[in-house]
């Protein structure tokens, strides 16, 4: 069994319109043999932010070889950029708006080698390119070359430098930390930017949210009662504020950003 | 690399039930190498028109012998029969109730052949046949028989007559066009029935939507400042009215059927 | 043509967070011939019981060899143990909290085999298994292996007792049966507990669901006239409360788990 070529789709398209389906018979069109794996489509609309959250977390999870084609794009039709990058050992079609800023940033600190490219090569497109739908019409098309075994220098020029965006990382305070709610996922549970090795050692640490003060790290849900508040590492080892059978976002009323005081009492 | 079936399906189903999964076993225990792609399966329920400018919309962009399944069929159980049909290179699987007006139409303006079944050979459904869900029974099954290879022509008797229904056009006005809107995407974006070569050479084109004036035509939603609504060519070559970053849809409170004015001034 | 291994996905995670996409990042790194079917993922936050009548919906449709992986788990991290199960021709990957209940006692009336196992072999779980993402770490990678052919009994310990819960069942009364709302689907139509079998014969029927009364089986949707209530055999062979063009479920303002009194009149 030899691998077959796999491509991510991370959109704000949602799944009513057709755009997502229409990417997908461009893309089999071209590289017959992929697989096609939707990460989400309801990224809120234009929300680069959440979009480059959602792709970071499941690219380490993906076989190599694996190209990531990521489409939040406020800005199609204008100047900004189609890219592609070879980060390691997997690929990203996106646009050049700060989306694979969190991938990148992960792979520097990783060592990994990175290559970017200017997806300026007009002969891996669709014949006639809209002005609104760049996700079907470049996006789809070049990632799709690239998993047919197109090298990604043919798709453009190469380039050195993208457009980054901060992310909220966690602030060193007298207290211990300032951290901040970056994902609210389906369940309610609150994920912040506090990476979980921060705290690890610390059997004190209690966590202020609102009016809300949870003790201690618990290992799982099953851990406390039904509905109340916990503090638990997520599954990307970040530091996350959930509740037992319940929402700890509706619990809590926070939203992305909110401020999550990490007390160590050291 | 030889390409591989492909079938896309669109349906009022939703995601929640398993409809739409249960048509998968049923394609794959039949056409086991087929590409599957999703269009989407959140068209309002029994609404044929939407379901018809869905699949209109992303049908151009998908491989020869590709196999449309769509199913919004509000007629299921009834006399209403199930239609097969190979226009130009595709095929499609469809009830007869009007779905597929707007591609048969488009296939005899290009002057594609046009073939058309009445999908009444029972050897190509399951074997028990419910009254409620011919999706999973009959369409999934002689859908992935033609993708797998069986000839149109094998899945039941040949008819030269269809059920077609109306769908809105543009009319010609002593100011320019009354175009309607015909579809609302997840952006709020207001596609209408214009086609943009209508108009595209005019310079001093105006749009009015209830109390809108919308001046020219921009390339693209970066092209106005946040929040204002623009007129544009679509990604299907139709007169569209956005939002920078916003939604036109929220902003006007424009609804589908609505009449935009399209003022020439010529 | 030969058989690609069949994967079926369902959970309640939702198709905003990547979960579900990240799940088939690992499934492709292990089983890269995979077709993989998404039943649903909109199952409500850890409804089991609604998780295992979707599943059992959709599982005699698909083809020998199809391996189910269903997550819906809120003992994530704690004792309970991740099964996989034989039953038949058809594998199942599941937490042990009575998910698959309804499909192995429909296995056991029907006298399958039926092999049960602990999936306790960390070697088929990915090498760091998190304590809130099973889905992720233990139940993608055990039913990838499953469906690339390693045998159920590698992956764990035999056991021969698993949890079952209790799903509602039909109680026989002087005039007739009491039946009950299991499954409201996208359409709004009511499934009850009641097999068809029970009352087919019954030309005298009447259904009281809250204040209304049906009368008669109709054999389907199209069969009255808009708006009126029906009552029909669904697509898996129970009885259903429906309405012609219309949601049942707006209608009735009926619930899961409300009565629906079967009158024989006999």
């Amino acid at each position: 069994m030899d691998m077959k070529p796999i491509i991510s789709l991370t959109t704000d398209f949602g799944n009513q319109d057709g755009f997502v389906g229409v990417m997908k018979g461009v893309i089999w069109g071209i590289a017959p043999d992929a697989h096609i794996a939707d990460i989400t489509h309801d990224i809120p609309a234009q929300n680069i932010r959440l979009g480059a959250y959602a792709l970071w977390r499941v690219v380490p999870f993906f076989p190599p070889g694996s190209v990531h084609i990521a489409v939040i794009d406020p800005g199609v039709g204008t100047q900004r950029r189609p890219i592609g990058l070879k980060i390691g050992d997997q690929h990203f079609i996106v646009p050049d708006n700060g989306l694979i800023t969190p991938i990148v940033e992960a792979g520097e600190r990783a060592g990994k080698n990175i290559e970017m490219v200017h997806l300026n090569n007009p002969a891996y497109w669709l014949e006639n390119v809209s002005h609104t739908f760049h996700g079907r019409d470049i996006f789809a098309p070049t990632g799709a070359h690239l998993a047919a075994g197109i090298p990604l220098i043919n798709l453009g020029d190469r380039i050195d430098d993208i457009i980054r965006i901060e992310f909220s990382r966690p602030i060193k305070r007298d207290y211990g930390w300032e951290a901040h709610i970056t994902i609210i996922d389906v369940f309610g549970n609150l994920t912040t930017d506090l990476p979980a090795e921060a705290v690890r050692d610390n059997s004190e640490i209690q966590f202020r949210l609102g009016d809300n003060l949870i003790k201690g790290i618990v290992p799982s849900y099953g851990h406390r009662s039904e509905g109340a508040l916990i503090a638990l590492v997520d599954s990307e080892n970040y530091i996350e504020i959930g509740a037992v059978n319940g929402s700890a976002a509706k619990i809590t009323g926070a939203r992305i950003g909110d401020k999550v005081e990490v007390l160590l009492n050291e």
